[in-house]
């Protein structure tokens, strides 16, 4: 599993503040305990309260891009920060995201290539967010396919089957498996399959536990990334229990304790 | 999700002291408390070291079933004292287990037809215990055929794909995975599908973790049963955590309390 580090995103209040405040020790400390407890890739988010998302965007890269050599996830909904950021980071970049909107394809897949980023790309299109397995494996086709034509590799794309809130979609999870299940067939070296966790349990009482139940489920269907919160302990004892479960890493008493992979 | 509760069993010392000492008020309270957090069956096994396991077999029937109506699973590797436990038991019964041997088949389908109880079906045959996904579909479609030729209907068949420790075969999780996914096309309305979970992490440091994980992988595939410790609070918790994500109950805020099913 390649494990995105979710927690620098102005969406969280002491990371909105440090950034208002260029507090960079706060910012490195956050991006230094991701990354000793296994994130492989750091995800670089201002938030929507940002006042200045270019600027923002360009001083939490720098910032993190001076304690760490991780790959960084520049995440942003804005085609100028997201530019501005894989411009800023030097080593290891990654896109997050595009959709699987044409629109989106024609801008953002050329961006990655220029920047020879990753890319996480959302089975979204013009119909919106899909109900159904065979709807997000169509999507899923686009974006390999239009992938391949803008020169993005298979093994640089992330895509992501979107998952719902639980409470509000609770069909949801099982058409997640059955597209993971398809994903995995659509092209030898497989794309990447990645999902953005928190989102099945956003505002949930037990949010830890269906975090850590769904992204097993998940890695059970194939998935190999995540964006999540490495500083989740039982979260990541269960992930690596997964990977172990899937024959990633030979067995040893002391399994909790392997080396992490990174993006 | 049915809950084969697996504590009533001589292999455990207290267990077996109970037994040799008749002390029906240790068996009946560690029968209740598996009830009590979640057991719709409760397994019964004499264990090995019995010196009578068809008198023990038939005590410790009788002294659970004193206590609660759910389905006992009569378990042991004995012909006679599996049919003195089916006899002895008043209302809903399980058999505990046959494998796909025809010699087994022939004995014990019949068995379970004259009691007309539940049978966990292991997928191992006369070449032993099968290494691949391949091998147990064909042992399960062996079993589900002989089944039907003996009056035992699909939904009292219980088919375990067979789990060994996963330090000594750590490839086979992904191939029961793949077996869970065969064997719920085998007919419709489909087998149950059961494993007994402590097989996965014996005698291992992180037995329990490694048994949520597992399980839970398991249940992402369909498994709907498995013979577990239900007294394993955080076991219950994920389980039913995974139920809720495959759509099984509806989402409310507690659905951790959510009530369980019986056999």
């Amino acid at each position: 599993m390649i494990v995105i580090g979710e927690r620098i995103n102005g969406m969280f209040k002491k990371v909105r503040e440090a950034i208002q405040q260029k507090d960079a020790a706060f910012i490195q400390d956050l991006a230094m305990r991701q990354v000793k407890a296994g994130a492989g890739v750091l995800d670089i988010n201002v938030g929507t309260a940002s006042a200045d998302p270019v600027t923002d965007m360009v001083w939490l890269v720098k910032t993190v891009r001076a304690v760490t050599n991780v790959t960084l996830s520049v995440d942003s909904a804005r085609h100028d920060s997201l530019e501005a950021g894989l411009a800023a980071v030097t080593g290891s970049r990654m896109l997050n995201s595009t959709t699987g909107k044409t629109e989106d394809l024609d801008k953002l897949l050329p961006l990655a290539a220029k920047y020879d980023a990753s890319i996480v790309a959302l089975t979204i299109d013009e119909d919106g967010v899909p109900s159904t397995t065979d709807k997000r494996v169509e999507i899923a086709a686009k974006i390999l396919a239009a992938a391949m034509d803008k020169g993005v590799a298979v093994d640089k794309l992330y895509i992501d089957p979107i998952t719902l809130p639980v409470n509000c979609a609770q069909d949801q999870p099982l058409r997640v498996f059955g597209a993971l299940d398809q994903f995995r067939m659509l092209s030898d070296p497989a794309p990447h399959m990645c999902i953005g966790l928190s989102n099945i349990s956003q505002r949930l009482k037990e949010h830890q536990l269906l975090n850590r139940t769904f992204l097993i489920m998940c890695m059970a269907h194939g998935l190999d990334s995540a964006i999540l919160d490495p500083l989740d302990e039982e979260l990541m004892k269960a992930m690596i229990t997964a990977e172990m479960l899937c024959n990633k890493f030979i067995y040893a008493d002391s399994f909790l304790g392997s080396s992490r992979p990174t993006a």
